[in-house]
């Protein structure tokens, strides 16, 4: 029988917690499919004395996750301590500088971080394993830097929030207003107090920057995302896709254009009949375009302590089976410096709704503003509001043909100084689906 | 600079002479991912002279596929010949037999040698990699025999024939027959002359059967599988499963139940509004239950040569990459044997189309047929055709609840017998998917 992976893992929540417990449960049949025994034989976690519903007699307790990947006797350090900076980093850092492969479920840490320790690990010819860190259970990380790996990528694009995704489903499935359904969410525990960080596209960004690494060979670069979140999405927007024969996602996406590549989160209009279309609720998914294969989706949960921790141990049974790819799929090396294409170059086609003041001229002023600029119109449509008829403003919603950002800022401005808008100009980008 | 993976390519058909001509192209990247370069130094096909447009002049060639294999001077053998016997069968074993890695692209061969080749090449220290063999450009091999190894599967279902996805998709859109979708699908190359192999579900079956094995780390067993093709499917039972909301699809389903592992294709009765009835045309998707994620789905291109080729540069690039996985996940000796759930167990719901003679007391009958049976109606629909009114028959459409394969035969076999029917009944099972 071979000798155990001995394994510490830094961080018992809920995450930890069920590793912990899978590993001591169904360790026979991880053995099998890996060749060698997993063993967890140390623990680091805030509070010692707390119930978890585990039995941690056996494991070696660290008070200090970065003494744990110091010292520990271990041949593999999971980090789910959290947080970018501080000790998960340090924690990381000292596994690693020991030579100890790293399996982690912390985006931000390899948003910030992530080319650097590559290169430690490359250095110590060791190798940090993330499957969790994007999509929770959906093995987008493996199927980018393993399956894909005869691909080039032009195009990888998702939906990687779960909690935007299930306010813009409740929203649309509901008719509920964006602040009702941040309520609801926060009572189901699927938003936090704070919900910034995940209505603001900002999760969503942190993971998009690692499928951007992976996928295109680059450099992670967290600061060139452009970041728009769902805050201002209304109950008309929604209504106004559904009736045009769309509906509204947070995508994150990463896209390759002549001038380098995109990276951009946010709210965007995609076909109601396409795939990432069906994707509602807490569900993430992941569609990858290259030039084999044309298109692949991923869709699954994003989130969750058994999905996340099935992701941790997909990497523990790879590094536990002698498989050893490089971090982020290239020798550090390797990687190109990212090369930012700007936001205002952005080509595709605009959904913009105006609140005009119901006047002689206003449209006929629209649509000068719009040829101004060259933007091609697909469709215009006034309509007032039922129980609205008595009102003075009406709702204008423009489908612009492909365009550019850049052309559709300037032509929005010009509409706004001519004085006939009533309230703020909204605009959604569309997302060009076959 | 390490040494180069030497390739031999036996077969030189549409994905042969992809694989080739990528290799050539975009060998430096591939070398960087891997660690080492790639090389095709030797390579069989029948005809010499064919012009495939690629470069042939450096490789050793072989006019006999199984001399390749077994002397060929190569690190690594590529089975691209086909078929489950034969040629095909003798090299891949002469490959094993000295000790290298095999990949392949065939399901036949898996599906009737699988557990052979697996024990052999467990013998020799070599593995068997096979992700082209199901859904094409799909990472499917890899997520069940990897990224999903901490889980225990429930049932892994798909729509693994394009041909049939194509011809449901044309029959729903355009409302042709079955007869004039073969015609068209036969005229664009998507069916084959002969196309049982496909319309009659057994190529969804031979892949079938590898998923069975990963997902349930069970021997492969092609003889239990259940397979009834589209042959049957009517514009009728398409319109009314739109009607239900439901759309039909050519289904592989593994699905463990009490009594054993059902294995099962059939067209299927499956929710509008869920991901796979999404999946139209020659796309190929397939969907995973487990015990920790839930659910997963993966949808993408499941054939074309381009597509079958990067399915197979994954398996050579992990192979270069040093990446060791058990041929079907687990080593042969662990494998249990496959233990079949017999198909009059299959519980589900029922769609059953029945023709019946328009005259007193049929509905009666029916129903107390459904009733003798334990079987419970969810609804029951009778509808005369537009243009129909002088006619003595009318469809009669039943929805049952859950029940039993043979509770389902025994009722229809007794209405048969009532005599009340003027045409075949048509029973089409509903799969339940969240």
């Amino acid at each position: 029988m071979p000798t155990p992976l001995r394994i510490g893992v830094a961080g018992l929540g809920t995450v930890g917690a069920s590793l912990v417990r899978l590993i001591a449960e169904k360790g026979e049949g991880y053995a099998q499919r890996a060749g060698r025994p997993l063993s967890v034989t140390a623990v680091s976690a805030r509070d010692r004395s707390k119930d978890r519903g585990l039995d941690l007699g056996t494991q070696e307790w660290f008070d200090d996750p970065v003494e744990l990947a110091a010292k520990a006797d271990i041949d593999l350090f999971v980090e789910l301590v959290g947080g970018s900076e501080g000790a998960a980093l340090e924690a990381v850092k000292a596994a690693l500088s020991r030579g100890l492969p790293v399996v982690t479920a912390n985006k931000a840490l390899l948003a910030h971080h992530g080319v650097a320790l590559a290169k430690l690990a490359a250095r110590k010819n060791a190798v940090v394993a993330f499957e969790a860190a994007v999509a929770g259970g959906i093995p987008i990380i493996k199927t980018l830097r393993e399956a894909l790996r005869g691909n080039s990528v032009s195009r990888v694009y998702g939906i990687l929030n779960g909690t935007c995704n299930y306010m813009l489903t409740r929203m649309e499935r509901e008719g509920l207003s964006f602040g009702e359904c941040l309520k609801e969410a926060q009572r189901l525990g699927y938003a936090e107090a704070d919900p910034t960080f995940d209505i603001g596209g900002f999760d969503a960004a942190h993971k998009l920057t690692v499928l951007t690494s992976l996928a295109f060979g680059s450099e992670i670069d967290l600061e060139s995302v452009f970041v728009e979140g769902i805050e201002s999405i209304a109950s008309e927007d929604i209504r106004a896709a559904a009736d045009l024969g769309y509906r509204i996602k947070l995508l994150a996406v990463a896209q390759r254009t002549e001038s380098g590549i995109e990276q951009r989160v946010h709210p965007a209009m995609v076909p109601a009949s396409s795939a990432i279309a069906q994707v509602d609720g807490v569900t993430n998914a992941v569609a990858v375009d290259t030039d084999l294969l044309g298109s692949i989706l991923l869709a699954g949960p994003g989130a969750g302590g058994n999905a996340t921790a099935s992701a941790v141990l997909s990497d523990i049974l790879d590094i536990a089976s002698g498989t050893r790819i490089a971090t982020l799929g290239l020798p550090p090396a390797n990687l190109v410096p990212y090369r930012r294409a700007r936001m205002r170059a952005h080509e595709g086609g605009y959904y913009i709704r105006l609140s005009v003041h119901d006047r002689v001229g206003v449209f006929a002023s629209i649509a000068r503003r719009m040829a101004e600029n060259a933007i091609s119109l697909e469709s215009i449509v006034q309509r007032k509001l039922a129980g609205h008829e008595a009102d003075e403003t009406a709702p204008v919603i423009l489908i612009t043909h492909e365009t550019t950002e850049a052309a559709v800022r300037r032509a929005i401005d010009a509409i706004s100084r001519d004085g006939h808008l009533s309230g703020e100009p909204r605009m959604i980008r569309i997302e060009p689906l076959d």
